[in-house]
């Protein structure tokens, strides 16, 4: 069968668009074996009903699976918007070569054999990367998948997995073909609808933030899910995320979260994935919602296709029975909402339209011989409480009632799109009339679950969103105050020097330069010079031996806290030189505070990420209970502020037991001003302020520690 | 139509026999009308294939449903073994009585209008079962469904729901109609079967303990559902759940648990339940198996139907893609499961045996292109490996396989019993050849999940049951150094005085009496005794000043710590005087103990479960972090290891920062004595020993309140 050559439509701006939307799609590789991805691929694009051009390429054939076969790209007549490669990998370069010639501007290479088989495959795919360049081609692949169009449009089914979606608002981003496949499967199974979708394999071209930025301007993509083992470019992915979660949500789930899954990944991958918290950093700053468990996150997608984002997280329950109710609530509270009592006039209306033995209040329950009418009225009502957001449903289809005209009121409420509504329909499917029901129900746009629990996440989810799209945390904060010059020179010099650690001088200089305050000190090299410098630092004092050959010293007696006096000093000194004899012995008189607190912050770096701010309470919640929090930098006065606030011992800083809490707007600026300081120079590579101490309005770090590339 | 007149099969003794195995069955209260409830139970009774007698009773009819009717119980010619009675509420008594009459042993009440109702329903609950009692029926409910019996020896549905299940070996109790009926549609979503079924809404006789022990005793029950908002009998619940767990696991869902949901189950149930941890305490000490989910309830059951329990946390997984491998590690690592890496026999039959493309570790990835023998044989050497407890498989129906084949490998392997193995089989079931693929699957009893998460939680939680089920906590400790006698005069003394709380000086009689260590102590009515005393007691010393008047002594300067000297106990003493004027001042001098931790130990009661001891560490770890652990009393010494090891500072007591440890036997020891001084006195309603001051081999209680009813 010839194929009757279709106009190409005019293409958007977007070259993607070439892969997404093809008016034309060759198969490279195209096969008359069964089961062979060659022809699977073609069976697909027939089954799913293609609107475009199918051009099977094999120079032995003359048709595939009744559709005229080409013995080259050279020979095919129209023009080709798409090809798919599905060639030993050794033949790739030569065929993208032929692509180019055509002016293909897209092509899926399913083939394996790259980067993913080490050194050869790694050569095979440069080698092919830098023709694609020069022809302006954009590779999907290889060692992928491909891509599917929902689009009555298009019904571009260029894939060879085996479930074929109705057309819907959720996207899917996955490199890994296997769980994107199941995602696609699981959407299908819930009767959600599908839009774009898109499993890239080894990336080698089009990566996950090209196909998250495309899908952010698809207009019928409503949510975005996405399946990650770890990205190879975060800060562009970051770059592409905040821009999209702003417009419509993400719902990511990142495996490889255990060290043994983590093993997993890099074993699958050929990665170097390794156990870390970024991941979830970057999904929290740039409004991702994170979720550790694939079938939540399906359920969720559900209620995300249909419902508006509630304003708020109070909820209103109607039900007609009760155990689901009380499940329901548990979940809802657990996920942030609130379950506010009714006004006055609610319920009085209420007692106007319910049975006799319905509940009035919040649940509303308008027991198992409640119908259409009394589930309308306690709708209504709530869709017209100022103080209610969203609306959570339990329906058990009790026999003796019309639950069509339940899901019919249900519904119809519902499409007023007001307030966010999901269902938590329980109901045997097996039964025709309740089958009806459903369909009531779901042709209705209404999210239905089998569980209150479920039902309650996806709720919980939608506030979830809400929150976080219209979460500010603002930019990072311009000082006026700072010298970065004198941290230049002091870096500068020690790269010079080839040090990796900075001198304790250079780096109290440094943090000084920064407007970061750090205890009065010392360095002094008798008894006599460490009394001096006590009395001109102000008592209490600390002491501490400082020597070459001197390590635990806390532990031997080299350090000495709260001496008040010049004897006192005078006598810890001559102790010190005791233990640790005169020679080469220094004497660091420090600034003490009694009763401080002991705060830490610290600096790390991951690697294509930059720098994590951490900050901490000291001692042994960071030792023992490992009570801190990371940020990834640039820190705003926002995320400062919600790092102190989320330690687990957050109220310690406020002052327990009669203590004195601390001045946390000036711990804010600290931390701060260490974000400037990491970002203003990426040679740092770690830098530790342990402790700080804090009392009141007194913050400053008595140990601080800079490393350097 | 006449019922044949069956010979009435010989019970067993079990009275609830007449309930789950009627050969014959009244409904007082048939009627003709569609959906009433007399209706609908005979409806289902036939639809069921109920193998017994159905006899309708109603005064107007001849016959219902094509049954012959009678006019009354009296006029039934054959022995009845349960009866279902679905009248007026006013008229329920007299209904007994006839029962009584006719020698019916068992009567499930579906009527409401009881003790949900308030003081009439409780009058008139309390009426019927008098007449019960009389006449030795057990009355199932009332306001409740009923019960279902799968065996197809009865098949009774004495039930009004719409949901028929095929027999299984899965048990279900739940107070809640709706929750039950939930979980059964679950099950039967899930193609699962269900054996016994009960749902006995206000519980007034037969109770969730009958129940759960009636279920216990049933060969064909494997496992148990319970759902609950509360329990009314904690002791008889925890008697009954110890014994069956030990047989059979319990899975089972608490709701209710936060505030909100405690008070939605409050106003459905009409029970004072409120928010507690005792619930889950029970489950805990009976080990029963508690869910936060009722999804993953269900999902999980699934398992337990058919699979054994694993012997170790050891898990070995096969695959035939990546991804879904990846997340199930996360999932298998966070239920406390390990990936043991595979032997060097077993990597070298798999280097044989694999396709050269498959990955050979744990995970094995057979790769998408691997049939039924490359699975077969990687189930093979795990069935041999020695490190290996249970086999997780990902099986995703590649198109370019048989499928078939890969599943009964899969079924032949697991019928061996040997290991547990789960399934997650990700496939589209609306394609014809992979429904028979499932078939294979299910037939063959392997669970099969559609998500890799999912299947983990599946086998985590046969993981956990194995555990529970092998955990001994052993006996309360008899302790031959106790003197009750002393505490029993001290708290008959303390009653017959009226007193809520005791005398400190009787408080440490009685710590003494039981072996309690308590700090030396002192109280000395001046400066003088109270240097004398510290003398007695040993330096340093701790000084308070006791006064009527006296709050927040330790704000105000009234407590002085660490006190070494004479003089420096003479020079407190009279500061305290000037301060708080020497009136009426007395001077508790105590032992001291520089640096020790702060621990802190106490009861609570519990209507009707009797005491809680609670343990944590003292100051802020309690007050800022609530890091405390409850267990029911009596508490054994293995009970009392792990309230030590379960704090999340556990590791404080270890001694971190160069400090030094405390004694834990001693604290073990402690918590054991506490348990059996409030088990010996259930007078005793609330005790506080806080803090208890430890430090190496020395531990002793500072602070210790007793609170009597």
């Amino acid at each position: 069968m010839e194929a009757a050559l279709l106009e190409p439509v005019k293409k958007g701006t977007h070259q993607l668009d070439y892969l997404f939307q093809p008016r034309s799609i060759a198969i490279i590789g195209a096969s008359q074996k069964e089961l062979s991805i060659g022809n699977v691929i073609i069976k697909n694009l027939v089954h799913y009903g293609y609107t475009g051009n199918i051009y099977p390429i094999n120079p032995k054939m003359d048709e595939i699976r009744g559709i005229k076969a080409y013995p080259s790209i050279a020979d095919v007549p129209g023009e080709i918007d798409l090809a798919h490669v599905i060639i030993p990998s050794k033949m790739v370069p030569q065929a993208i070569e032929e692509c180019g010639k055509k002016g293909i501007k897209a092509v899926i290479i399913n083939s394996a054999g790259f980067s993913e088989m080490g050194e050869e495959g790694i050569a095979l795919q440069k080698e092919f990367l830098a023709i694609a360049k020069e022809y302006g081609i954009r590779i999907f692949g290889p060692n992928c998948q491909g891509i599917i169009n929902t689009d009555p449009e298009y019904r571009a089914y260029c894939d060879f997995t085996f479930t074929f979606p109705k057309p819907g608002h959720i996207s899917i981003a996955a490199l890994s073909g296997g769980v994107g496949a199941f995602i696609m499967q699981s959407l299908f199974d819930l009767e959600i609808g599908m839009r774009l979708y898109a499993s890239n394999g080894n990336a080698c071209d089009v990566s996950i933030p090209d196909v998250i930025e495309y899908y952010g301007e698809d207009e019928q993509t409503k949510a975005i899910i996405l399946y990650t083992e770890g990205l190879s470019n975060p800060l562009e992915f970051m770059e592409v995320a905040k821009k999209v979660t702003k417009k419509k949500p993400i719902l990511a789930m990142k495996a490889g979260r255990t060290e043994e899954g983590a093993k997993a990944a890099a074993s699958h991958t050929g990665s170097l994935a390794g156990v870390d918290i970024s991941t979830e950093l970057i999904f929290e700053k740039t409004g991702i919602l994170a979720f550790n468990n694939e079938e939540e996150l399906c359920q969720v997608a559900m209620a995300f296709a249909t419902q508006p984002f509630p304003k708020g997280n109070r909820v209103g329950i109607i039900t007609n029975t009760g155990g689901p109710a009380v499940i329901a609530t548990d979940e809802l509270v657990n996920s942030g909402l609130q379950l506010p009592p009714l006004s006055d006039r609610a319920k009085a209306i209420l007692h106007e339209t319910m049975l006799p033995e319905a509940t009035i209040g919040n649940p509303i329950d308008v027991v198992a011989t409640g119908g259409g009418k009394h589930y309308r009225s306690a709708m209504d009502v709530l869709m017209e409480e100022d103080t209610i957001d969203s609306i959570f449903i339990n329906f058990v289809t009790a026999p003796f009632t019309d639950t069509n005209e339940v899901a019919r009121n249900i519904v119809e409420v519902s499409q007023l799109r007001k307030k966010p509504i999901v269902c938590n329909f329980m109901t045997n499917m097996s039964l025709e009339r309740f089958q009806e029901t459903a369909k009531i129900l779901k042709d209705g746009g209404v999210p239905c679950y089998s569980f209150p629990t479920t039902a309650a996440k996806a709720l919980g989810a939608l506030y979830r969103y809400g929150k976080t799209r219209s979460r500010e945390i603002g930019l990072p904060k311009e000082f006026s105050d700072i010298n970065s010059k004198v941290a230049e020179i002091s870096l500068m010099q020690a790269k010079k020097e080839g040090l990796s650690y900075l001198p304790a001088d250079r780096v109290y200089d440094i943090l000084a330069a920064y407007g970061i305050p750090v205890a009065k000190w010392w360095l002094a090299n008798d008894t006599e010079e460490a009394v001096n410098a006590a009395g001109n630092i102000g008592y209490p004092v600390v002491l501490k031996a400082e020597s070459a050959t001197l390590v635990h010293k806390s532990d031997k007696g080299g350090v000495i806290i709260n001496l008040k006096t010049a004897e006192e000093v005078r006598a810890a000194a001559e102790k010190m030189k005791d233990s640790f004899g005169a020679k080469g012995l220094k004497l660091l008189v420090q600034q003490f505070l009694p009763g401080g607190k002991e705060l830490i912050a610290g600096v790390s770096t991951k690697a294509g990420l930059g720098h994590l701010v951490m900050f901490g309470l000291g001692g042994i919640y960071v030792e023992v209970l490992k009570d801190v929090v990371f940020k990834i930098a640039p820190v705003t006065e926002v995320e400062a502020g919600e790092m102190l606030s989320s330690i687990k011992a957050a109220k310690l800083l406020e002052g327990v037991r009669g203590e004195k809490g601390i001045n946390k707007e000036k711990v804010i600026d600290i931390i701060q001003r260490i974000s400037k300081l990491v970002t203003d120079f990426p040679e740092i590579k770690e830098m530790d302020m342990n402790p700080i101490i804090a009392l009141g309005d007194q913050v400053f770090a008595v140990d601080a520690r800079i490393k350097i590339d």
